[in-house]
């Protein structure tokens, strides 16, 4: 009798943690609870995760392919821009395809903690490097948002004129990269507060 | 005899964390030594709270401090720049002085963890607001470091020319600024870090 029952515990949690936990933590009815709350967060993690990757794919693929080619030939500009004139641009491109590959690899990572709740090891990778993304997708796309601002009205101090007039296409396109990098950074930051939220009630 | 020893228990922790959390947890001893390992990175937390807001607070100060009259007149440029011709600067300014007032604001919560280790309310607190601060830091940081880059290079592809030819000194300092700001975002994601890790082991 007592054998069917320790089965039936261990049927929603992994052998391990039960192990040496759930004596500690009370019935195992409030440990099953426990976990599947944690579980919801990890789903939740995994959608956000993936929302945020492809926000930075979008991001990538969109400042990377920014590129006009001028009908005409003035005294001031160049026929030709695209996002490696603008070292900022190419900063932009190398950071958030740097930040999108980490969110697909870290897919892994996120389904083990869908799969072990209660699991602390994962959490705790995810938090730091996610917390180091975050960083880098926020510099990338604050570097860029400052370019695209100056690009879209210039600067009348320091005699920087607003290429927007000629380079309409690139603008928007490399506008709507930055959009798209912010909504990265907005998942990114729930991403690192429900990290946080999941380590806390262990 | 038992009444003195519950007494003795009493003296390292508060009395309502203790009632309900230590006889889940085990022995007293194995919780007033968990206790003593979160008062440490509390006193560690409030540490490099301090230094984060000295290094905004030197960068917001030099940042908008940073101004330089020229003592000759050109037909391009004008006699003077200060960190409000350039609206990334003004931002920098603004940005870096919320992230000063709040890190200076949050001290007292810092101590509150110190008094109470096992307390998780000021905790979640401190992390979700130290995670925006930080995107506000890294965002105000990123931005400045791509005006101050092209300050100093200028770009051929857009026609912009580098202004620190004229304005020397005015470039130094936002400079200075700049990598204060990114001293202090460091030191931002250092206590995001250290917060996650005390929210862990509750």
């Amino acid at each position: 009798m007592e054998k069917s029952e320790s089965a039936k515990i261990d049927i929603p949690e992994s052998s391990r943690e039960r192990k040496g936990k759930a004596p500690l933590l009370g019935s195992p009815v409030q440990y099953a609870r426990k976990g599947g709350y944690k579980r919801g967060v990890a789903i939740f993690d995994l959608i956000l995760r993936v929302s945020a990757a492809a926000a930075a794919l979008g991001a990538t693929v969109g400042m990377g392919t920014a590129e006009q080619t001028l009908p005409f030939f003035t005294q001031f500009f160049q026929f030709q821009a695209s996002y490696d004139d603008l070292p900022t641009f190419s900063f932009f491109v190398i950071g958030m395809a740097i930040v999108c590959a980490y969110l697909v690899l870290s897919i892994p990572f996120s389904v083990v903690c869908i799969a072990r709740p209660l699991a602390i090891a994962p959490r705790l990778l995810l938090i730091i490097l996610d917390t180091v993304a975050l960083t880098l997708a926020t510099s990338a796309a604050g570097a860029s948002a400052a370019i695209v601002y100056l690009a879209h009205n210039g600067n009348s101090g320091a005699n920087w004129l607003a290429i927007c007039q000629q380079f309409g296409d690139f603008c928007q396109k490399t506008s709507g990269s930055v959009v798209a990098s912010f909504a990265a950074v907005v998942l990114l930051i729930f991403l690192v507060l429900l990290s946080a939220l999941a380590l806390r009630k262990h």
